[in-house]
């Protein structure tokens, strides 16, 4: 199966004044009008999601092999892909349709890059303070015990492998995404009803 | 090696009145003089742990693999010994002590034994509505939406595998913890400040 290239829509999200959690800018939805057949990511979806026009976790870690959005990097888990779709499954049916796909493949070519850039070596993995500088540059203010915290969570022999950085990427733009919808002030803070708080972050 | 036996310190939890989020107590700390080195379990911990005394996610996984506390069910991912960690990490040093070690170990006991009740033909797997209801007999407290998405997030090909179902547990205990320390005043509500809220949830 051919490989695909896709450009990069999404530069490196910049920090937003005026917004002391997150600078990190959500991704344009594809809309309008355009034949999804004639779409070069379509026979990657369909080949995988059946009848029903969606995939689940193990059919799009699948379709993500296929496409070959990995590269040269190991394929991606299947926890890693569950996260993915949570990220994008504001129903949660637990599956995804060809336009969150879409727009899950736009992120990721947008994090690979930046892994791209700071992994030189090219040997699949990089040093925990790269990881901390992506974050910042991204555009999320964390304090430094954050920062810790997250790069230890999502370190392996004291590296930084591209899935669990890939992980870590969808975890943060999601959780601050729920975040930043409760936070209609735009002020920081936000009060939590416990259903809701594990609604969110159980998901994830 | 010889595999373990251990006495279940913990009933399954039950609801608690007047906490209207969740009646799941915490597993008491292992406190008080005894030498660890008499402790059965010593052996498992300080083959995997070294000089430092401690264990990382990988080193957990193996300490739990010899331990046999998985019984006839799969061993445990990498990714469930890393939330397991997460959850008893107070200090986020992403390692743990042979005290929370065997403060984990109680609570897997407990939770293999509630997963062993509704797996009764010992497949190793167990339907959805199973799931939703041990979370309820755990005393949680949440709404049908919830559950619905948390079965959702932990199923695959539509049932639930016993490691997933300790991933679950791991993370409502975990996240559920984590809300009733900032509900000072135990009415379900939690003001959380974006930092907080993500080095709450980034870690599990």
């Amino acid at each position: 199966m051919p490989r695909m290239q896709m450009a990069v829509r999404q530069p490196m999200p910049g920090a937003v004044p005026n917004m002391s959690y997150a600078g990190y800018s959500g991704y344009s939805a594809y809309s309008g009008t355009y034949s999804a057949a004639a779409d070069p990511m379509w026979i990657y979806f369909t080949a995988v999601a059946g009848q029903d026009g969606e995939v689940d976790a193990e059919e799009l870690q699948m379709c993500l092999m296929h496409s070959g959005i990995s590269g040269t990097y190991s394929p991606f888990s299947l926890e890693t892909c569950r996260i993915m779709i949570s990220m994008l499954d504001r129903d949660y049916t637990g599956k995804m349709g060809f336009n969150e796909f879409k727009e899950l493949w736009a992120a990721l070519n947008a994090w690979k890059q930046n892994f791209m850039m700071i992994d030189q070596d090219r040997s699949g993995t990089v040093e925990l303070h790269a990881l901390t500088q992506v974050i910042a540059a991204m555009g999320y203010r964390l304090s430094p015990q954050t920062l810790a915290a997250i790069v230890k969570r999502y370190s392996k022999n004291g590296r930084i492998f591209f899935d669990d950085y890939v992980a870590c990427c969808v975890k943060l733009r999601t959780l601050t995404d729920f975040f930043r919808r409760r936070d209609n002030m735009q002020q920081g803070f936000v009060n939590f009803v416990y259903d809701d708080f594990l609604q969110c972050t159980m998901a994830i």
